[in-house]
C-alpha cells in the first residue's frame, strides 16, 4: 500500500508538472454567468439583429448617391466550394406537359442543400455552442428538434438594411490576397480603416476584404483547405465596436486554422455564443474593393427558414 | 360496302358539325414570330429584369420616408402548402463537438425542397413554355440538362429595387378575401388604382391583394385547390404597362382554375413565355394592405441558383 | 410558518399517497447488467443474426419441394403508408442522350428516403436504446456519426436463409384481421401453431399473420394509427425460442399502442435492445395466409448500409 | 451562277469520299422491326426475368451441398465509387426519446442516392434505350413520368434463384486483374468456361470476373475511369445462351470506353434494350473466383421500386 502510494504521489506530481509545462489555451469562452443574459435580454433570440430599426434604414440610404448595385453574393450550383461534406445539389424534373390547349410546359428542380451552410451564408445563432450552450445560454437540448431549433432559428433574423463598413485589409496590405493563414490583427483594422478614412458606427455591417475569395470557384481545394482571417483579438475589438455582423470573402470570417492549435474556429463563438453578433461568410468582395467602396447601403434578407441555422443569401452593397 | 362508306360520310359529317359548334379557346399563345425576339433584344434572358437600373433605385428610396420595413416573405417549414407534390423537408444534423479546448458545437440541417418554387417564391423564364419554347424562344431541350438550365436561369435576376405598388382588389371590393376563384378584371384594377389614388409607372414591382394569403398555413387545402386572381384581360393590361413584376398572395398569381376550362394557367405564358415579366407568387399582404402601403420601396434578393426555374424569397416593402 | 410547514408535511403525504396508488409501469427494461454482455459476446454486433450457419441453409432447403416463391415484400413507392414523417420520394432524372451513333439513352432516378425504416424493413441494432444503451450495452453518443453507426450497423447483418414459421394467429381466430390494438398473447400463439401442427425451433424466422397488412396501400390511415400485435408476454415467448426474427405484417410487429399507456413499443426494446434479436415489419402475407404455408425456406438480402440503423427488404418463402 | 454551281458539285464530291473513308461504326442496333416484339411476347415487360420459374429454383438448390453462402455485393457507403455525379448520402437523424417510462430512443437516417445505380446494381429496362425506344419497343415519352416509369419498372423483377456460373476471365488469363481497357472476346469466354469444365445453360446468371473488382474503394478514381469487360461479340454469344443476366466485377459489365470510339456501352443495348437481359454490376467476385466456385445457387433479391430503372442489390453465391 506504501509503495502504490508513493507510486500515485509520484505520477500525480509529474502530471501536475507537464501540465504546467504545457501551453494554457491562449483564450476560453466566458463563462455561463458572464455572458448571459446578453446586453438584448433574458430569452432574446435576435442578438445583434436587434439593430434594425427604422432609423438603421434612413441612415442607411443617405449613403446612397448614385444608386449603382453590387451584388455581393456569390452563385449557387456546380464549381462552388464546400466546407466538408456539403453539396448543393440540383436535380432538374423532367418537363411536364399540362393539359390544355395552351400547351404549357413546366419546369423545376429538386435541391438537396445544407441551404443554411453554403454558397454566400450568414450563420445564425442555433449554428455554434459552446459545450450545450448557445447564445443567451439557450440549451441544445432544449432546443433542438429532428426538423430545426426552437428558439435561435434563422427565420427570426429579418431583413438588415444598414450601413456597410468594407475594411479592405488586403488593400491595406498592398496585396491582391492575403497569405494562406494569416491571422488579420487590430494594427491591421486599425490602419486600413485609418488609410480609408473609415469609421465604424454602431449597428454597422462589418466586412473584410483578405482577397481569399479570388479562389472560390477557381481552386476550391486551397480555399476551403485554411485562409487568412481575424483572429481573437481582432474580433474581440470588432465585436466591441457594437456590429450587425461580421463578414468576410473568406469561408468562416476568422483565420483557419486558429494560431493556437488547441482551439478550434474561436471567432465564432465570440461572435455567435457569447456576443450573438452574426457572420457573415463567402461573401464576393472583388468588386466593392476594386470600386474602393468603403460606406454603403448594405442590404441582406435570409430566407425565413424556420428553426434553422442560417441562410444562403445574395447581399448587396448600394450607393 | 356501301352500307359501311355511308357511316363513315355521316359521321364525318357529325364530327365536323360537333367541332364546329364547339367552343374555340379563349386564348391562345402568340405564335414565336410575335413574340421573338422579345422587345429587349435577341438573346436576352433578363426580360423585365432589365428595368433594374440605378435610376430605379434612386426612384425607389425616395418613397422611404420613415425607414419603417414591411416583410412580405411567408415562413419555409412545418405548416407551410404545397401545390402538388412538392417539399420543404428540413433534417437537423447530429451536433458535431469539435476537437478544441473551447469545445465547440456545431449544428447545421439538410434542406430538401423544390427551393425555386416553395413559399414566396419568383418566377424564373426557364419555369414555363409554350411547348417547348420559353421566352424569347429558347427551346427546352437546347437549354435543359439534368443540372438546370443553361440559359434562363434564375442566377441572372439579380437583386430589385424599385417602386413597388400594392393593388388591392380586396380592400377595393370591401372584402377580407375574395372568392375562392374570382377572375380579377380591368375594371377591378382600375377601379381600385383610382380609390387608393395610384397610378403605375414602367418599372413597378405590381402586386395584388385578394386576401387568399391568409388561408396560408391555416387551410392550405384550401389554398391550393383554387384561388382569385388576375384573369388574361387583367394580365395582358398590367403587362402592358411595363411592370419589373406581377405579384400576389395567392400562389399563381392568376385565377385557378381560369373561368376557361380548356385552357391552363395562361397568365404564366402572358407573363414569363410571352412577354418576360417575372411572376412573384405566395406574397404576405396582410400587413401591407392593413396598413393602406399602396406605394413603397420594394427589394427583392433572388438566390442565385444556377440555372434555376425560380428562387423562394424574403422580399420587403419599405417606406 | 407553522401553517406552511402543516401544509407542506398534508400535501407531501398526499402526494406520497397518490403515487402510492399510481399503476408502476407493467414492464421495465431489465438493467445493463442483466442483459450485458449478450449470450452472443462481449462485443457481439450480430446478435440473433449468429444464427446464420451453412447448417441453417441445409435445414432450410430441404423444405423447398416444388421451387414455387412467395414475394412477401411490399412495393415502395406512392400509395405506400409511412410511420411518422417519412418519405419515398423518387425524382426521375431528365433522360440523357449519350453521345456515339447508336443513340443510348440513360434513364435513373434519385430517391430521397429513409431507406432503412420504410416498405417491408428489417430493424438493425441500432435503431433502438433504453436511455443511451443498445444491444450489448453500445452507447449511442460513442457509435453514433453524422453519417451513421459505427457499430451495430445493418452492413453486418449479411443474407438470411433459414427455416421461417408462418404464425397465421388471425387465421387461428377465424378472422380476416385482428382488431386496430388486439394484443396477442401466449395462448394465442401456442393456439395457432397447436392448430397448424407447426413447432418452433432455434433460429427460425418467426412470422405472425395479424391480416392487418390488408389495409397496406389501402387505408394507410389507418393502417399507421394503431395496430394489433403481439405483446410484452408475447415477445418474450417468442424471444425465449431463440429465433433469428420476428416479423410481421403491421408496422411495429408489436401491439401499439401497447395496452399499458406509460410504455412505448416494449417490444422493440425487448428484441432489438435486450436479446438481440432482429424485427421485420409490414410483410405482405397475405398469399402465405391464403396458402396456408406454415413451414417455408424464409430467405432475405437486406441492403449492406454502412452504419444504418436497418434496411428495406424484399424477402421471399420458398417451398 | 455556273462557278456556284461548279464548287458546290466539286464540295458534294469531296464530302461523298470523305464519308465514305471515315469508318462505318462497328455496330448498329438492331431495327425495332427486327426486335420488337421480343421472343417474351407483346407488351412483356420482364424480358430474362421470365426464367424464373419453380424448375429453376429446384436445379438451383440441386447445386447447394455445404450450405455455405458466399457475399456477392459491396457495401453501401462512403468510400464506394460512383459513376458520373451519383451520390449515396447518409445523414443519420437525431436521437428521438419517445415518450414512456421505459425510455425508448429511436434512430433513423435520411439516404439520398440514386439508388437503382449504385453499389451493386441489377439494371432493370427503364434504364436504357435506342433513341425513345426501350425493350419490347416501349416509348420513353409514353412510359415516363416525374415520379417514375409506368412500364418496365423494376418492381416487376422479382426475386432471382437459379444456377449461377462464374466465368473466371482473369483466372483463365492468369492475372489478378484484366488491362484497363482490355475487351473480353468469345475465344476469352470459351476457353476459360472449357478450363473450368463450365458449361452454360439457359436461365443462368452468368457472371463474368475480370478483377477490376479489386479497386472498388481502393482505387475509385481508376475504377471509374475505364475497364476491362465483355465487348460486342462475346456479348452477343453469351446473349445467345440465353441467360437471366450477364454480370461482372466492373461498373457497366462490358469494356469501357469500347474500342470503337463511335460507339457508347454498346452492351447496355444489346442486353436492355434488344434482347431484354438484366445486368448485374459492380459484383464483389474475389472470394467467389479464390474459392473457384464455378457453379452455384444464385440468389438475388431487387427492391420492388415502382417504376425504378434498376436496384442496388445484396445477391449471393450458395453451395
Amino acid at each position: 500500500m506504501q509503495q502504490i502510494t508513493m507510486m500515485l504521489a509520484v505520477s500525480a506530481l509529474l502530471s501536475g508538472t507537464i501540465a504546467a509545462i504545457a501551453q494554457a489555451p491562449s483564450w476560453t469562452v466566458p463563462s455561463e454567468s458572464q455572458r448571459c443574459p446578453s446586453k438584448w435580454g433574458t430569452g432574446d433570440e435576435r442578438g445583434s439583429g436587434n439593430h434594425m430599426k427604422p432609423q438603421a434604414v434612413l441612415n442607411a440610404i443617405k449613403l446612397i448617391k448614385t444608386g449603382e448595385v453590387i451584388e455581393l453574393g456569390q452563385q449557387l450550383g456546380g464549381g462552388m466550394p464546400f466546407f466538408g461534406t456539403r453539396r448543393f445539389d440540383i436535380h432538374l424534373k423532367r418537363t411536364f406537359m399540362n393539359a390544355g390547349t395552351n400547351e404549357r410546359g413546366s419546369n423545376e428542380e429538386m435541391v438537396l442543400s445544407e441551404i443554411g451552410q453554403v454558397g454566400t451564408q450568414l450563420d445564425g445563432f442555433a449554428h455554434q455552442s459552446h459545450r450545450n450552450s448557445h447564445y443567451n445560454c439557450f440549451k441544445t437540448e432544449e432546443i433542438s428538434t429532428r426538423s430545426g431549433f426552437t428558439k435561435l432559428g434563422v427565420q427570426n433574423v429579418g431583413a438588415f438594411i444598414t450601413r456597410g463598413v468594407l475594411i479592405d485589409v488586403a488593400g491595406f496590405k498592398g496585396v491582391e490576397m492575403l497569405g494562406d493563414s494569416y491571422e488579420i490583427t487590430v494594427a491591421d483594422i486599425e490602419g486600413a480603416l485609418k488609410k480609408q478614412e473609415t469609421s465604424l458606427q454602431p449597428g454597422d455591417a462589418v466586412i473584410i476584404n483578405t482577397g481569399w475569395g479570388k479562389l472560390y470557384g477557381k481552386d476550391n481545394a486551397r480555399f476551403v483547405k485554411s485562409c487568412p482571417g481575424i483572429g481573437v483579438k481582432a474580433a474581440e475589438w470588432l465585436v466591441s465596436k457594437d456590429p450587425i455582423l461580421l463578414g468576410s470573402d473568406n469561408w468562416p470570417v476568422e483565420v483557419a486554422p486558429n494560431p493556437d492549435p488547441q482551439i478550434s474556429l474561436p471567432v465564432h463563438q465570440i461572435a455567435l455564443v457569447v456576443n450573438g453578433v452574426h457572420l457573415l461568410e463567402q461573401l464576393k468582395l472583388d468588386e466593392l474593393a476594386a470600386k474602393q467602396v468603403y460606406e454603403f447601403a448594405f442590404m441582406m434578407q435570409p430566407l425565413k427558414i424556420q428553426g434553422a441555422t442560417g441562410s444562403t443569401v445574395a447581399p448587396i452593397a448600394v450607393r
